[in-house]
């Protein structure tokens, strides 16, 4: 987590305005080190400009709390419901996605200006709900706006990064000097971690999306909590290595179909993919470009970057597979050390509901449910995941051919029963 | 099953070589009502000719029995491996697929002539293995042809349709008088198939897909068995039908994004759905294309050429589910009526490797497993698939927007524990 | 001109009812070699299936003659209004004419009958007429009908050219035994043809295309005559030839960005191209493919098939200039040789409207005028052009990057004044 | 010219220093309104971001000049060369043209520093060239470099205005109080401008490219001067206004397709164009978005940004046509209102060579002349055109859809002879 870099203090005791000022002053923190040019770009459709995941986490407080809570709300600009709106369709019209990096207005002042408005209102919201039921409302908002706002947060380092590591001048976010943002070398242990068969609980009790409190606060997708019958398996005890890759790319990995899912291959070909995102060739020798800037590549430090096709092309070469995400919740409640590998770990899982799922109610309801076909889950947080968002049951879900995540894999293996 | 229009006599007590035969004269049968002009139009990427269908199952058997097994066997014309090749990497490069409607050669007949060609060296082959090892490998690489040709069988049907079904002319391939080709109304049970939680076995053994008999085969992604856990479930009894589907529709289901998966609505607003794939609104009411023509909509059939994601809308506006995979095989195993219903049925299933799943050794491995990634599962069988092709454990699969199979769906529902 | 491949007798001294039938009869005879699946594909856009140009020119016919005209007329199909319209909006909406070869039905046979229909329409109407005001329009139109379906013979060749030439087969339309369809060695002269500066004539009298008789027809464009400046300039006595083109690409032609526009540039990188479009390598060898098959390069044959890109890449490379079209005519005025060179020639001039050109009146106006943006235009006329086609004022015009027409090109000089 | 708003010194008298002093200012003037986020953003392919243009230009000076003509000169960056290369393959390869704005660095700072670091080495290597000869092509660069920069300071103007006219906010650039930077009412004058027939000379001297003087240059492809043929012809006193447009449309233009060119009409219906770029339906009335922001539209004014098509189709529809740039040039010889009018004016000519016309020689040819294909000529200059880049000889290019210019039409009449 980069809160490792950026120190914030401990989140215990917090009251919930306390929270909202900690948490939002810390997206203005990941900023500090941006020049004004920064903000505004959006090198591909997936990765928006940073400007923008700071108007958008305000404008989910302003529309679901503010609007319809806060007598006599004024909003700062009309235009902002539909420039800063996302995917809301309950809300209304969305200004093109496609097109995020072309707005130079509002300025990043103007954005700062609407984040200081915003919190002031919600400030004054969060101190004056007399309304009981009313309130539980608020405060269970507020916190899924505040976990909202931390997914952002950990988006806004990827897409920054997905920008300067295609900008042939390569600018440096932080140095490496002191604390690395990224994940470095992995402890050695080569022992696999084994896992009897049976039926297991898996995912979280489905109230905890609709919780009062910050801590302790569970996506809706995490639950409900259900049973799952798992046979006896085997997960590495680290992630695959950038070293482990190289063998993977040395022996044709890239070249040899048969290793590949046929969209897979597909997509090697059209893509002329020929290693992970941010390796580049410098005189004859692999580089990795990361936040701290282009350097050479850390043999022992988990390969990055990978699509969902790489890590399964690679599983399937290193005669292995990788694991569902009922096998990575399962050996996580056992093995703390599967969440601290700093890296999101792809699962062979299809991003789907678990048995009973329901949305929550009205526009919100658009937050993870419509998302729920095509995308594969990931598992563990990366080291760009904010504090609380690295936990057991936690489901991160990308599209099989995304790399620009903070992505890796870790093998799993069938165990006789 | 079309059978059912062109009878077939049984299959029990043949021979392989007399089910070799009987496999390939029913393609070259239900080619019949065409005109020459019909074989050689891919209407779309995913719609093959005709022409191609019967060339390329014939290239199945030439590549992976005659070249390898019949001594001396002379290929007939030595492009044809390039071009009648669909997506074996391991044989070879393959001609574009989406220019097979630009091949006017090798005509008609020249493909006819191509396909008695290898039926001769088949039926040589098939009768003179005397090495005992290598006829065991025949013998399932023959039955493997065939249940892959049988396949081919049901897309040449699907593909015919889409091309009749877009041509202003709408022909008609073979007359309502008589049987009907397509799935007509259903029995009228309301009454829900209600079934108990627990574990459960899955899928078939896995020795079934390298069976030498042509009847008990199974594909390999059928299988291994494995157990499954589930929760108390409850299946409609039948198909939703048009009736049902003209409800969602004037319901505003094509205009309330609530309603729609993210992609699905991005699908439904690009492509401008409002009905499924071959309705037609003419003079105000409501038509629908059927291999018999264009005729008013039939009420009570089976509401058919869905994508999943209007699939999922229906069952989503209908406060129902759909079933998994695994719902439906166990309930077809005590409920043969799942499998009659005459059109395939969306599961929320992705299609994926059953735990220890391997794919066949060799060229032949990239039959099945190197697509399991990004498509969902589809139980039960079409009016349209040959005899055999209907069993409980039977893995179909498509991708999400895809309409032009005869896939429908029946809802799910959740019991209380 | 085909003409030569296969006789037919002298135009002179025809009644327009013994013309009209040389004409339907020519499009006929073209076919015969075909199978009937070579009547329905599309192998690019703007490569029509022959059974669609028989459909579209007997549309015309339909469509401006006999509905307007001959009282009582009953179309064949009511549907082909719709499915033969290329871009006439004053007749109403067209099929799609990306999707013409996803037409199997009308089947060939059928188009047959829909000629077989129009033309005995067609023959009393022009034996009926008698009033004598209709009876021009009707002479006419039907003139100007028949020479629209001669430019179709032509674009039926090379549209049947662009399918055989891109099928792994090759297919021969007509063997080079006898007579070769396909332009031959040159004459060797060397010897510049010079031209002096001054005011020339450009064009033709404006009535031509009203003309009630069949010879001595021009197309609107090829007027109004007006006044052209020239300076002096040298045009060279024959086409580049396929020895002298590659001498270009043996010099690195194609990888020689200075010698391209623009827009040229892109397109070869994004095509790959490296030799016209239809030389191919065979062990190491140049062939060609031509209506006789594809055979070892005639090194004295004009060079054909390049885009203007590549006419004036080479025009570039060879220290010279494409002719304006003017420059052209001027020449052919007093050179007759200049049409007989077998292939159209590429002219650095862009199609547009000489001063004072006025288009028919009504939908009939959509025939020329509203192409004049973005195209260049050609002259000479192939060997694919029908009799008549080639003539001094004939202009014919595609986009620069087309490369499917039998095209090539003649050097221009500037000379002293 | 925007010169009117932001006064320049007279251009008279000054030394080269001087005058590459003026003109590298006037672009750093040009931006003063701008906020830092202005110059990051390409709103689309065509439009560049600000920081790219006072970038390129830079680079022009150091390529051109600096590299080649001043002893041990050290860029300021070496991957500058590559970033800032817009087209110029005899330097080398170019950074992606359509990711200009996913470069957040250089900052706008650097890029300051940049254009600092060059111009102090401009002014060194201005005031230094002892050697006659070499003193010849070092100015002659440096004057070509700075109407190159002229040609940058009215793009940067079009393509901000483009980034806000497609802002939901509109930002203001200039308010209209005091000078308005867009061409506001036209003198109400409605008598043709006649000109009669005969020859009459065309461009300019061939040598105006290679001057040493700032005033009197002229682009290679202005010349070489020669002569054309022209028939009895009129134009229009004034352009055609808002007012006339809104005819247009209010009478069906932009749904009558025999109006249009087909090219235009497949446009109109892909973009659902219905109004030039900028109009905007604000309550029912038309405004337009203009540098001074979104206001209603002025009657008077001259219709802007319009395609080639449109004004093509204006005019079919005004029983009018284009003129050709001659028909143009020859008037505003005699008529110096015509350059006055404050639009680019589309004229019918295709932009191609002049008769004798050469590029100049090595990697400066490629200005020019590559871009000699299918773009069409405009004439007249814009209120955006820098001081001495109107005059009668200059050719503007752009392709017939393209809009983001400040283009208008003048209508031209063909007379009696």
């Amino acid at each position: 987590m980069v809160a490792s870099a950026v120190p914030a203090k401990s989140a215990g005791n917090r009251t919930l305005s306390q929270q909202f000022d900690a948490v939002r002053s810390y997206s203005n923190r990941l900023c500090e080190p941006l020049e004004v040019e920064d903000y505004g770009i959006q090198p591909m459709p997936d990765a928006s400009p940073p400007k923008w995941h700071l108007a958008h986490t305000t404008w989910f407080f302003e529309t679901f709390l503010l609007k319809p809570y806060l007598p006599g709300y004024a909003p700062l600009n009309a235009r902002y419901e539909y420039l800063f709106n996302s995917y809301y369709n309950g809300v209304g019209a969305q200004f093109d996605r496609l097109r995020r990096g072309t707005l130079s207005r509002p300025t990043v002042a103007e954005v700062r200006h609407y984040r200081t408005h915003v919190d002031a209102a919600m400030l004054e919201l969060l101190q004056s709900s007399a309304d009981l039921e009313l309130a539980v409302e608020v405060r269970s908002r507020t916190v899924l706006g505040l976990h909202h706002e931390q997914q952002h947060q950990e988006l806004l380092l990827t897409d920054l990064k997905y920008a300067f590591g295609h900008n042939p001048l390569y600018p440096v976010y932080m140095p490496a000097a002191g604390v690395d943002l990224e994940p470095g070398a992995q402890a050695s242990g080569e022992q696999p971690l084994c896992f009897d068969g049976g039926i297991y609980p898996l995912g979280r009790a489905t109230d905890g999306c609709r919780a009062e409190h910050f801590d302790g606060f569970c996506f809706d997708n995490e639950g409900p909590r259900h049973e799952v019958l798992l046979r006896p398996y085997a997960l590495a005890p680290r992630l695959v290595s950038n070293s482990d890759f190289l063998d993977f790319i040395d022996d044709g990995g890239y070249r040899r179909p048969e290793l590949w899912l046929a969209n897979a291959w597909t997509r090697v070909r059209q893509e002329c993919w020929q290693s992970p995102l941010y390796w580049r060739e410098v005189d004859g020798a692999w580089h990795e470009y990361r936040l701290s800037g282009l350097a050479p590549l850390l043999p022992d430090a988990p390969v990055l970057h990978l699509s969902y096709y790489e890590a399964d092309a690679y599983a399937r070469w290193a005669r292995a597979r990788l694991p569902t995400e009922a096998e990575w919740e399962v050996a996580a409640g056992t093995s703390p050390l599967l969440e601290q590998a700093g890296a999101w770990q792809w699962t062979q899982s299809s991003y789907g509901p678990y048995p009973g799922y329901q949305p929550l109610p009205g526009t919100l309801g658009e937050y993870n449910g419509k998302f729920m076909s095509e995308q594969l889950v990931l598992r563990g947080g990366s080291r760009f995941s904010p504090d609380g968002h690295i936990r057991n049951s936690y489901r991160n879900f990308f599209y099989p051919p995304d790399r620009w995540q903070l992505t890796g894999l870790r093998l799993a293996y069938d165990r006789p029963a």
